[in-house]
């Protein structure tokens, strides 16, 4: 199946990939597995070739001042590349969504209607400067039986197209169509662009990255998108709440891990609970070095904190910052949340049945929980073995996105001469 | 809940909405059921007004010209708003789709979590001159808990207003919010376009009507859009073809019915079929009065009929017409399909079983049928009860649309303490 020259063109690109889709969606799952099998194993020959195609990266992001940390986000290393391998693999023991009957039954009339799984068809991809993006989404997308094109970051194009390339060479060797996975990074941002509008050829972009990122595609595409990521994540602390699940609970959420979107950003506290627990959540938070953003009658409690502004209350800081704003009622934090939440996770602490069912009834987020650290809100964590994203839309998916995600359903329906009355 | 004052600016219509929306989302199903009732009868009780209403934009249409097609899918009495009336109460005898676990687990370290159906919230629609639309959407949103905001054709503005009227004063009646269910008609164009733009206060958009209109829909909006309709439905007659199931179903996919988006609208024949199979077959519409644009084979068999050019392969003619193409083999007509479908239905009539395999598998469309007529792609038929629209995307639903597709889901996680390690 795979060409003998490589299409060249973006159109060509595009063409190649809905001709690829076709193939990959009828492939028998154990064909799959062989080549995420080969790209993990070729990935790991190929490292010397992968680490220098890197090295040039680095490079020019030293050259141009890039922080260190995104520096850290781009580097692939020997260990890093195993890793990877390692995660390819594993997506061999997930189930494979294609083909699974999510209803069916039998109409009167005799006809039988089923719904299956099917892929989507053409998955694209627009990212950030992570070369590991690349071997991630394109391993997903292959195992649910569709064809993927690639938009990474341009700080990252020398690793992914020698990643790509990887993936490619793997991919012909198990006889399956190179033009499955591609990069259109060559064509810069006018590439993106045209991306965006492939109606037609690309049947769902995803977008992931920073929130600049996400609405630029949501505003330009007129591909659907799935929305994933931006986390300003709320923990309100009820009246009634036991004092050491609040320690242990907010402090988990803001400091296990920073610049994760399901990391805490505002607490919230019912101001019946400010003596009993905030002061006692607050200095812990203080002893890791958490710098607090209160409103007036936290600096009350804490003269040091910093004075919260508006901005406070949307910031995703990514860092050891935490928002804190005392209410007066579960209301008022249901209504601070509807107002500033992305609508990514938010968990109330509480002891109260009321409260908790309240809660979990009222706020409108991919994931509400009761007592539980918002860092849970995980495709790893609830099980599904992989993750295509935390999608923070209401359409087709919301919260962790698994495999059964980049699948669309069709109805099939056999009949024996069925006609319309 | 209602409002003194009814919101006048568009803005205002749209909080108003988003705010309406958090109280329907927790309404119990029997106040919902309530409002549905309350909805028909009043219906029925201001019939005069809205066939007053309706004769207005009645006489605009013919001094405008409008088709008496078109005239008539405007036209509202008393059957047809009696027909509406029931229609409304049937809803109530619908499950409600909200709250409805999809999964759930517990998970290894004690944490609850199951994925629960909520309503979208705020679901937008734009659709043409026939306010049985206005009724339907408004219902069906409401039973499953989304405000919805309401742009229909100009040319039914009049009827589209004191229908909605209908619909707030049942609301009212009942205790709900009267803007739950809104029109913006009265903003024209301009609110056509800040609906496609209301990015946070409208969750869906749901176009209903020509294919223009959901292409201007998909190009214009940033909201998310499921995309409804358009049908150039094929069905493939292969080799082994019965020929009375041939006669049958093609005559009924073409004839039943010739407006909707579910009729035939090309048929594709096996080359090897054509004296035994396709000369009886298109005799038979033939008699029906069908007009046949044929390739030049069928040409040959058929001489009086119309040469099909490339606008035929690509035609929903909406009427008694039909394109017909001779293709030498299964592989073919699945290309065909690929190139020209709009993907919502097409089928196969063989005895051949790796035909019909084969077909289901390939076809990459909402509904792939084998040896049944393609007008059974309805929610009525699948047994919904009731019919959203027929979504011809991948993303979210495809194929017939029922409650559940008005719906998204969140996940609730119940826990006791937990944190991350």
């Amino acid at each position: 199946m795979s060409t003998i020259t490589a299409p060249s063109s973006l159109d060509d690109k595009l063409v190649a990939a809905r001709s690829a889709s076709r193939v990959l969606a009828t492939v028998p799952t154990e064909n799959k597995d062989a080549a995420l099998r080969a790209i993990a194993e070729n990935l790991v020959r190929s490292s010397a070739d992968v680490i220098a195609a890197n090295r040039l990266d680095l490079v020019a992001a030293r050259e141009n001042g890039v922080s260190e940390g995104l520096q850290d986000r781009l580097r692939l290393d020997e260990t890093r590349l195993e890793g990877l391998a390692r995660a390819v693999v594993d997506i061999t023991g997930l189930v494979d969504p294609v083909g699974e009957t999510v209803r069916g039954r039998t109409l009167p009339n005799g006809l039988k209607i089923s719904q299956v799984r099917v892929p989507f068809g053409v998955v694209g991809a627009i990212y950030e400067a992570r070369p590991n993006v690349t071997i991630d989404i394109a391993a997903l997308a292959l195992k649910s039986g569709n064809a993927v094109v690639l938009r990474g970051g341009s700080a990252a194009e020398n690793s992914n197209r020698v990643l790509v390339e990887v993936i490619q060479d793997a991919l012909a060797s198990v006889g399956l169509p190179r033009e499955a996975v591609q990069t259109i990074d060559e064509f810069g941002r006018d590439g993106a662009k045209a991306l965006m509008r492939a109606r037609g050829f690309v049947d769902v972009l995803i977008p992931r990255g920073s929130a600049a990122l996400i609405n630029t595609v949501v505003a330009e595409s007129t591909v659907p998108v799935i929305e994933t990521g931006a986390g300003v994540v709320h923990a309100f602390i009820d009246e009634s709440a036991d004092l050491e699940l609040a320690e242990e609970i907010v402090h988990n959420a803001k400091t296990q891990r920073t610049s994760v979107c399901n990391t805490l950003e505002t607490l919230l506290v019912h101001r019946a609970a400010v003596d009993r627990v905030l002061v006692p959540v607050l200095r812990k938070l203080r002893a890791s070095g958490v710098t607090l953003h209160g409103d007036p009658a936290v600096r009350a409690a804490f003269p040091d904190s910093v004075e919260a502004t508006e901005d406070d209350w949307h910031a995703e800081y990514g860092s050891l910052d935490l928002a804190v704003k005392i209410v007066a009622s579960l209301d008022e934090a249901v209504e601070h949340i509807e107002a500033y939440s992305t609508h990514h996770t938010e968990t109330i602490i509480t002891r109260d049945y009321a409260a908790a069912e309240e809660f979990l009834a009222r706020v409108d987020s991919a994931v509400v929980m009761v007592n539980a650290s918002t860092r849970f809100t995980d495709g790893g964590e609830f099980g599904f073995g992989a993750e295509v994203g935390i999608s923070t839309q209401k359409l087709h998916a919301r919260g962790p996105m698994g495999l059964p995600e980049l699948t669309s359903t069709k109805w099939l329906v056999r009949g024996n001469g069925q006609i319309r009355g």
